[in-house]
């Protein structure tokens, strides 16, 4: 060992594992070009079953909870102090990719072959936790393995059919061996205050990283949302030729004043520094009753509002809603935006996130603007980091392409940041 | 007679007649709510039935053509000169309203009764014509009667089906006794060289009148259109949250870049005094993939360009172009405007125009922005001249609803106009 080197890039990940394990679970999962690890089914279980082994061959506790995390534990000297949880989740979307979620349990696993191999035992337990069922793809429930381990489920979600076979979450959990009661009575499996920190390594799902020409980033927040899902402009049908403009209720052009005025106070906002996203994904007139010579009578349209700030977009939620007004009556048209549905933000640990950005060479920072199990452990109040790894392709399509040098260089980080909890470490 | 008022004001239009002929017209052919009078239908012909035995009773000279354009006619002095010709349709839309088409014919018969009442022979004959299909609500074909007239139609008409019945052209034709060989050699039923002008007077189809407080107003053009389509919006669909504007192929915010410079073009052309309506009636994203949490990949709209101005539209046009190619170059995505398909404008004659605002006590000019007959009539080079009536509700709906003080008012106009052509009018 050099003794000029810090601990932290001394311990290098077991990349063989990690190479091993990806290449296992390929295997096991691939379903004619894409990726299928379907949330509670026999995809998802064969993922586990991988990872479950290579855990066992290395001496790790193995648990599993109520509802079906996976609990791979590299005990510490205080068995009764407050773990370190390293997870993500092991299902895919429908013709997913191999990385997405994936890479965080092998990384975690890779990152505590790294440590038995140097004879190191930390001062608390490390798990790698790999959890339940977090693409919504199948079940249209959000987070369902993190949120259930705290109790947080609504049990009405039970009924939730998966979108392909139809058989609702509860017949599913019956028929793998896990148990709805702990969801009907929304029982917490894990307790908050018996973990230390939650860390997360996730493949980055845009591509920022590609185009910036870096292998990771340290994840700020996980950003929130406020989508008004049902906006409607109301304006009259009439004839394009013979009505003239200033007697027009024209619900494309208010429609269209009105995202042009939020694609201003984006860049409004991002020019400020802060943090937002702004999208209108869905936007139609009603085919039943437009015409190519008609005005058109009617809108229908979404505004995705995403910030890691909650302040951000209250604030522009609410300049949507006046701008509405403004231009309803500018344009003669009723604007009904509706309610929003809300998922709040996450932000990361300041103290992770900074000591994170001291163990990359090229440090850089980014919000996630997709969900991820940290938000359920952020939620629940425990510290929680993220690294994203560079990833070619976008993620959720059979393309997606992690690099294993960019893996390494975060797992190295994820070690670093291991290594720095106050807590004994021998040889 | 008084001495000091001209012969205009001194001959009035048949209000009586009128007013009984509006009501027949209503009493044989509302269906339900609406109008029903079907082109070469039993609506229609009722309507001409009507009509015909009104204009007999009046001894006017009767005449049909091949394809059932009726000419009812008040004989002049001169047989053998140029007639004049009042005219417009009989037929409506389905559920429409008792004025569109029939207040011209109605209009026009009122005035030869005037004539006649009042003692006067004109120079030359003047003739009523109630004009078939005009409305391409039963068969999608333009200007059936008049283009008929003139040997104008594509013999392939023959063979469009009607949209209810399925019928095509040609069988409705032999089953009501017309001549479809008539349009198979396109056989020309009237020489524009006989007719010395063509006067219109129609309701007008939209709010301008009702909201500008003004009975009638005299018709400068009749907007021709440039159509854009089948526009498309190529970009690429992405996660909303997890994609970076920098990196964004977002169709809807591109499509609404164009869709506001349009509008900003037309403002500007409208200040400078052009003549122009733009519309974009239909704008969707793909039901198939679209998403609330996407960014959108694609949009399929239509650009709607009026004017009574070719040259304005062809600026607008090529302006719609070069905004597409760079904002689509900005908004890294691809515009497809495609092919437009184009009806040219019809200007109104200037010495009828201008003679028809010195006829009205509050002289109002306005564009059409709907097609009339008297396209086909300028169309030939024949002078050509309309008046539109105020009329609430707009038209093509059962609610159409024209004051007989505004229509009084307007063939009062018309009369004043049959007046001044220079011929002898001896009483």
């Amino acid at each position: 060992m050099r003794e000029d080197l810090p601990i932290s890039k001394l311990i290098h990940p077991d990349i063989d594992l990690a190479a091993s394990l990806f290449t296992a679970l390929d295997a096991a999962t691939r379903r004619g070009r894409g990726i299928e690890r379907d949330s509670y089914g026999a995809g998802e279980q064969a993922a586990h079953d991988i990872l479950r082994s290579a855990a066992a061959a290395m001496g790790l506790e193995i648990a599993i909870d109520a509802i079906g995390n996976l609990s791979m534990t590299l005990p510490g000297r205080d068995r009764s102090a407050p773990r370190i949880l390293i997870g993500s989740h092991l299902d895919s979307v429908p013709q997913g990719g191999n990385f997405d979620g994936a890479a965080g349990v092998v990384a975690g696993l890779s990152a505590l072959s790294a440590l038995r191999q140097a004879g190191i035992v930390p001062g608390c337990d490390i798990t790698t936790m790999a959890i339940r069922a977090e693409e919504s793809a199948w079940f249209d429930i959000p987070y369902v393995g993190s949120a259930g381990a705290f109790g947080l489920l609504d049990p009405a979600c039970l009924a939730v059919p998966r979108f392909d076979d139809g058989r609702s979450l509860e017949e599913t959990f019956v028929a793998q061996g896990f148990d709805a009661e702990a969801i009907r009575t929304r029982r917490r499996l894990h307790d908050p205050a018996t973990i230390r920190a939650y860390l997360e390594l996730h493949i980055e799902q845009g591509p920022t990283l590609v185009q910036a020409g870096l292998p990771a980033a340290v994840v700020t927040g996980i950003r929130g949302c406020k989508r008004f899902r049902n906006a409607r402009c109301i304006g009259e049908y009439a004839h394009s030729g013979a009505v003239a403009r200033p007697f027009r209720r024209d619900a494309v052009a208010a429609t269209v004043a009105l995202l042009h005025h939020m694609e201003a106070v984006w860049l409004r906002e991002e020019a400020s520094g802060a943090d937002l996203v702004f999208t209108s994904g869905e936007l139609t007139t009603d085919p039943a009753m437009h015409g190519p010579s008609k005005v058109a009578g009617e809108t229908r349209f979404v505004l995705d509002i995403r910030s890691i700030s909650d302040e951000t977009m209250t604030r522009v939620a609410a300049e949507a809603r006046d701008a509405a007004a403004r231009i309803g009556a500018d344009y003669r048209v009723t604007f009904d935006l509706g309610a929003t549905s809300d998922s709040v933000p996450a932000l990361m640990d300041a103290r992770l996130r900074a000591k994170l950005m001291t163990l990359l060479d090229q440090p850089y920072e980014m919000a996630s603007g997709a969900g991820h199990d940290a938000v359920i452990f952020a939620e629940m109040g425990i510290p929680t980091a993220m690294i994203f790894v560079r990833n070619e392709s976008g993620s959720h399509n059979p393309d997606e392409a992690m690099d294993m040098v960019d893996f390494t260089i975060a797992t190295q980080a994820l070690i670093g940041l291991l290594l720095d909890f106050p807590i004994e470490a021998s040889r």
